[in-house]
């Protein structure tokens, strides 16, 4: 009986040995599927539900982006992504506290609700507040025909599949497809977007699972960092702009997993308090933004590297293939391939999901079944 | 020489131990100095100064607060009171990060800068990248004449006088009343609060240097279990809405100076990744808002207690004189005066920097000058 329990659990991993490690593995799959058939060739995005008029998302004059845990670092990349995009201000806030804030709004107010299970309470309620207030509500979700997507006004799934292991990844993942995906119809359907414009960003769009597919065939050296690093007392992440929500998912994913003590960081706030944390050998993982993208934004993150590595720390880089000038301060350098700026953590988050996965693994935890934590979380 | 130098040093302390111990305890009489003679009898808020008409103020329609490390902290609570008193939208940004990220700004746009030093290098780069966008520029800084002060629209010193050891104290207290008379005198100015509601706060806040001595009475249990819980591996601090930058602030402090792993999480965030973090003897403080505010805000932080002590936290509770209801669940509990909810933070906070301090001590650091440190940051 135990064979066959074998067996098909294992069969169902798919020949990994963990649930995560397979889901991080379809990737490259999930973030395609979400962008299967997403562009017409009119220009337009289509969503999944649509009980909003085009003429509703062009009175739109403030985005609010709601959610919770690795959601909530999704809509962080998502900000930046359609304020860049539609030039809307846009606002990230965590679910739980949106609610109680008594945040300004009505009915030009656009709120986006991510949430892979649909059923995330804090986001429910935080929506349902918004709606009585007449915001206009747009879901990114992952299961079908949940309670979010059915109040919301407007719902684009990420047809991701079912994710099993409880600390998400390939959800993240496209989720954070899924928001390039809103960003470009705002933009579009507001007419700030030529349709040739919206067509070459999803052509971008459309190479990133490749990205990842390559990211994922350079790992070996990533495990065996993580089994050295395993025992450290704590790991920092750093990263600027969009690296910024990798940083803080990194971190996230090695709390969840590995009960270490990791924390996120914009990596200009670390002469402001947390560097005093850095000790001889501290691993410090470093999410460098490509030198292609703005110059004066990867040379920052770069001096912050030679920073934490001047106090002792134990530099982990994460950049972009033909970077040379992180070179000379990486003790481990991860490359990933060359990315459009603000796609970047597609690609960068991904050694981070590994990363946490080996440590979780090395420290024999259970990495599907964290300890205190459930896959969706429907309490408050 | 070397004891003539030591009665300088202990006369320059005052008796303390510390230039943090001295500078705790100057707290009271720093925020009656930031107050003092702020309220005309028309109910106006004088300023320090003003480049800036009336009718300027009344154009503003986003306002966005700029400032690093503790000062951030400061601008969080901000956002709070400044939406709840003003319904003007308020964003609160880390300065190394507002600069990259290309924020919608315009001449009906004011930015609070917040800076003890007045030349923080990362905050004085936002100021001018907002400036350069016509936003207006109103700052909140300690250092009369510095170069933020200079360049901005209008200015707000704290007159907490200097500020020595690196970890900030009074200059954070000062910062916090300071951003509460900035948002009174926008309420004013815009015609949302009548003159005798302003004087109302206002004598609520002159209440508050009494109350931070009455915190400050009561301060050895703290150094007692400060001494206690010194060799834990990390330290937790949980909040909501205002107990929420309350929170980050608790550990920030115990990071600068303990050089501990301690991590603030807004509470409805917990149950989200970090509540794997907590083990049997974790100690997790939690900010408790009152009772007399938000009811169900009061009830979510104390189910949130109860969720982690559950899972075997050692709970250092944080709550307001008569506060019944977090009785069962505190293993330690902390009282603190009744306060109005948008001011709880001036005396929420003060147990936490005693904390951070004592535990910094009873470690062996170097409580006034923590390692990789400096007190004001004039690099970006």
């Amino acid at each position: 009986d135990y064979t066959v329990d074998w067996d098909v659990s294992a069969a169902e991993k798919g020949g990994h040995d963990y649930f995560m490690l397979k889901e991080i593995a379809e990737q490259p799959q999930a973030v395609a599927d979400t962008l299967l058939g997403r562009l017409t060739e009119a220009g337009d995005i289509v969503l999944d539900e649509v009980r909003l008029t085009d003429q509703d998302l062009r009175d739109v004059d403030k985005v609010f982006i709601v959610a919770c845990g690795t959601s909530y670092h999704a809509g962080m990349v998502a900000k930046y992504a359609i304020e860049h995009w539609t030039r809307l201000p846009c606002e990230v806030e965590l679910a739980s506290e949106f609610r109680y804030r008594d945040p300004v709004l009505d009915r030009s107010t656009l709120i986006i609700a991510i949430s892979q299970s649909g059923e995330t309470m804090d986001t429910l309620m935080a929506i349902r507040h918004a709606k009585e207030q007449k915001a206009r509500v747009l879901a990114i979700c992952n299961a079908n025909g949940s309670t979010i997507p059915r109040e919301s006004d407007a719902v684009l799934y990420t047809h991701a599949g079912p994710e099993i292991a409880v600390a998400s990844t390939k959800a993240f993942l496209t989720q954070l497809a899924a928001c390039y995906l809103v960003g470009l119809h705002l933009a579009h359907v507001r007419g700030i977007k030529y349709a040739d414009e919206v067509a070459a960003v999803v052509a971008q769009l459309q190479a990133m699972p490749g990205k990842v597919e390559q990211v994922l065939e350079t790992m070996e050296p990533v495990r065996e960092l993580a089994r050295q690093i395993a025992d450290s007392r704590s790991v920092l992440f750093i990263g600027r702009h969009v690296g910024f929500p990798v940083a803080l998912e990194g971190a996230l994913k090695l709390k969840e997993l590995a009960y270490m003590h990791a924390e996120g960081f914009a990596a200009g706030e670390l002469k402001h308090g947390p560097i005093a944390l850095i000790d001889k050998g501290t691993p410090v993982v470093c999410v460098v933004p490509s030198p292609a993208g703005r110059g004066v934004m990867h040379d920052k993150v770069v001096s912050n590297i030679q920073e934490v590595r001047a106090r002792g720390a134990r530099t982990i880089v994460i950049a972009e293939e033909g970077d040379v000038a992180v070179e000379p301060y990486a003790d481990h350098l991860i490359r990933v391939p060359r990315t459009p700026t603000v796609l970047a953590p597609l690609v960068t988050v991904v050694p981070l999901q590994v990363l946490a996965c080996e440590i979780a693994a090395a420290r024999g935890n259970d990495v599907d079944q964290p300890r205190n934590l459930a896959k969706s979380v429907t309490v408050e």
